[in-house]
C-alpha cells in the first residue's frame, strides 16, 4: 500500500541498519554483515532494494583484482529493483514509496551528450570511474566496525538498502511484476536496446547473434521485435538451442560442430552467401568479435556488448570496412535510462516484450554466493536475488 | 534545346565512333583514341559525357597492376556528367536528352538492399568487380584494329560516349549548372552523404576531419550544412587553412606542427578533452583511422571514407569501442542515388549546399594526363575535363 505523499517513512533521516553482501576480496565468496547505510544527501534517494540479480559483469568485476576500481570492501550490484524509502533534499522526480530502477548510466538532462539524440552516456558524472556517491565522493556505507564499505558504479545493489543519485533513478509503472521490472535495469535493456537503438535492425534483416547469456537472449527477443526474418544464435551449448527457439531464434550454430567450417562460413550459407546484416558480439572476446565481423554482410553492422575487461586489440580489414561494414560499441544497449526504459516496461505491458525464460534460479540474499556459483557454471540465465526473503 | 520526345536522335541504333581517353598500361600515360562505342542494349542508356572529372580512386586503379580487374585497354573514369543520347529496349526512366549522372552504385530498387532504408549497396549487379557491362558481362567499347576496350565500374566515363546500365543512371534537373553536377556523381556526393547518411552528424555536433581534399571538404560542407559547432580541420598542407574556412571549418591542425603532441591530443584539446563526436578519415591509411578512432568521443563515430587499396589490418582497442565509439565504413556516402542525389541537386539549387571551391583547374580531353599531374603534385582539388572542348 503506498503512503500518502508527504507521510515522511520513520526512518527518513536517519541511518538505517541492514544486511548487505560485502565483497572483502576479489574472488573470495561475498560475506552477508549487517551494514549502516546514512541517510541520502542532496539530490540522493534511498532505496530499499527489492530484488537484484546477477549480472555477468559483476562477476568479471568481482575477479579482478588489478582495476585502480578494485578497492576493498565494497558493495557489488547493479541489476536491481526497488522502493523509494526516502529522498534527499531538491529531489523532487520520486518520492517514498516509489517503484525505481537504479541504473548504471546517469541522465541529468542538462549535458551536451544528454542532448544529443545518439548519445546514452551522460557527462555529468563517470560512474564507472567511481567507488563512491558521484556528488560528493564519498560513501554512505559503513560496516559495524565503523569502517567504510565502497560502492561499485554508483548503485550496490547487494544491499538491503543503498543510497543512489537521483540521476540514475528511473521510475517506473507497479504494474510490471517485481521480477520482470529488474531484468529491464541491466541486461535486458542492453540486449534489446543494442537492437533497437545501437544497430536500428530493420524489417526482413538477417540477425546473428554470438552467446546467448541473457544479453544474447535479449538481443534474440529485441531481433524478433524488430521483425528480423531469420535469427541465428550461436553458442556451444547445445541446450541453448530450446532456450533460444523461446525467444524467437531461427536457427542454432554450435561452434563446436561447425567441422572444418568456420562460424563465418556457416553462417554465410545460412544467409545466401552474404553474411548476416547485423552481428551481435554478447560474449566479450575480441576474436569472436573478428568472428562476427567477418560474419558481417556488406553494409552490416556488428554489435559489441560483451565486455572484455583486457582491452584485447582488434584486427580489422580496412576493405572490409569500406565495404560498408561499420563495428558499433556501446554502453547499455544505446537506451537513454529515463526515457526508454519507461517504453520498454510498456512494451511489456502491452504483450510486446517478452521477459519469461530469463529467470532461471531465485535465492534469498544469504545464498547470494549460489548466484555466483550457478553463473559461472553456466547453469543459469538469470538468478534473481530476493533481498528480504 | 531539347529534341521532342519520340524523336530519335540520328545516332540511335548505330556505333558511335568518338574519342577516349584510354588506359593501355597501369600508371602510363592515358592515350586520346578514336573508339567505337556500340549501341546500347536492352536496359542500357548511350550518354554523351558532357564533363568528367578526376576522383583519387581513378589514380589509385590507374597505378594499380596487381587488381584482377586490372585489364587493358581499358577505359577509366567515373565522376562525370551527360545527356542521354539512346536508350535500349526497356528503358523508360529516362529519354534522349535528358541530362543523367552516370554513378557508381546501381539500384535496382526490387532487390533486399534497395528496399533497406540504411544500405545503399544494390546487390543486383557487383559493379566493382566487372570490367564489362553488367547484365551481360560483355562490352561496348572497341578500338579501331577491332580489339576490345574494357570498362571501369561499369562507368567509363573518361570517353565522348559511353553505355551505361540504367540502374547506374540518376536523372537530374537542368537548372544545376554541369560543372557543378559533375561533382555530385561521386565525390561530394560521398562527402556530404557521409556526413547525412551514415554518421547522420547532429547539430551542436564537433566534427574532425581527417584529410582536405575534394571528399574531406565535402565533409566539411556536410558538416557544417548539419549545423556542427565545431568543424576541425586535419592537414599537412598549410594552404588548406584558407580553403577549409571557406567551407564552414572553424579550427585547423596541421599535424606536422604539433610538437611532441599527437594530433588526437590536440584535437581533444581542442574539444574540451573529450575528443570529437564524429572523425572522418578521408584520406585511406589505417594508420590515420587509428588516429582519428582515438580523437574521438566516448560515443563517437569513425567513419572511414579513404580509400586504401591494400586493405591494411586496423587495430582497435576494444574497450574504446565499448565505450560507445563505433566505425563505420561505407560507399559513395551511404547515398542511395537516384533518391539522395536529387536531393543534393535540389538542397544546391535552393541556395544551402556550396559547391563552389571544389573545382581548381579545367582541361579538355586532349590534356587528361595535366588533371593526373594536378592531382598527384597536390596541385588540385578537383580538375574537370571538358570531354568535347
Amino acid at each position: 500500500m503506498e503512503k500518502k505523499s508527504g507521510s515522511p517513512s520513520k526512518t527518513a533521516g536517519k541511518p538505517i541498519l541492514c544486511k548487505a553482501a560485502v565483497c572483502r576480496a576479489a574472488g573470495e565468496p561475498l560475506v552477508i554483515e549487517e551494514i549502516q547505510v546514512d541517510p541520502p544527501k542532496a539530490w540522493e534517494v534511498r532505496i530499499k532494494i527489492l530484488c537484484s540479480s546477477l549480472c555477468h559483469s559483476d562477476v568479471t568485476i568481482w575477479q579482478s583484482n588489478t582495476s585502480p576500481l578494485a578497492v576493498f570492501p565494497r558493495i557489488l550490484g547493479h541489476e536491481s529493483v526497488g522502493e523509494v524509502e526516502s529522498v534527499g533534499e531538491h529531489v523532487e522526480e520520486v518520492k517514498e514509496g516509489d517503484r525505481v530502477l537504479p541504473v548504471c548510466i546517469p541522465t541529468c538532462g542538462e549535458c551536451r551528450e544528454c542532448k544529443f539524440k545518439k548519445k546514452n552516456v551522460c557527462s555529468m558524472f563517470d560512474v564507472k570511474r567511481q567507488n563512491a556517491m558521484p556528488r560528493d565522493g564519498s560513501s554512505r556505507f559503513k560496516d559495524l566496525k565503523g569502517e567504510v564499505v565502497h560502492h561499485f558504479l554508483c548503485l550496490s545493489s547487494f544491499s538491503q538498502y543503498t543510497v543512489v543519485d537521483v540521476s540514475q533513478v528511473v521510475k517506473i509503472s507497479t504494474e510490471i511484476p517485481i521480477d520482470k521490472a529488474c531484468l529491464l535495469s541491466c541486461g535486458v535493456a542492453t540486449g534489446v536496446g543494442s537492437v533497437w537503438k545501437v544497430a536500428e535492425v530493420e524489417e526482413g534483416s538477417t540477425v546473428a547473434v554470438f552467446g546467448l547469456g541473457a544479453v544474447g537472449l535479449a538481443v534474440v527477443e529485441g531481433a524478433r521485435l524488430q521483425g528480423a526474418s531469420k535469427i541465428i544464435g550461436i553458442d556451444p551449448n547445445p541446450a541453448k538451442f530450446e532456450i533460444g527457439k523461446k525467444f524467437g531464434m531461427t536457427k542454432f550454430v554450435d561452434p563446436t560442430a561447425c567441422g572444418e567450417k568456420s562460424v563465418s562460413q556457416v553462417i554465410k550459407e545460412l544467409t545466401n552467401g552474404s553474411g548476416a546484416d547485423y552481428c551481435f558480439e554478447c560474449v566479450g572476446l575480441a576474436s569472436l568479435v573478428e568472428e562476427a565481423f567477418a560474419s558481417s554482410a556488406e553494409g552490416g553492422r556488428t554489435i559489441l556488448i560483451g565486455f572484455d575487461i583486457s582491452g584485447t586489440p582488434l584486427k580489422l580489414n580496412s576493405l572490409d570496412l569500406l565495404q560498408g561494414r561499420s563495428v558499433m560499441g556501446s554502453f547499455l544497449g544505446g537506451v537513454k535510462p529515463k526515457l526508454d526504459i519507461p517504453v520498454l516496461v510498456k512494451k511489456y505491458l502491452d504483450k510486446e516484450l517478452n521477459l519469461d525464460g530469463f529467470v532461471t534460479h531465485e535465492v534469498s540474499l544469504e545464498e547470494i554466493n549460489k548466484a555466483f556459483d550457478y553463473l559461472l557454471q553456466g547453469k543459469s540465465i538469470r538468478c534473481l536475488i530476493w533481498m528480504n526473503k
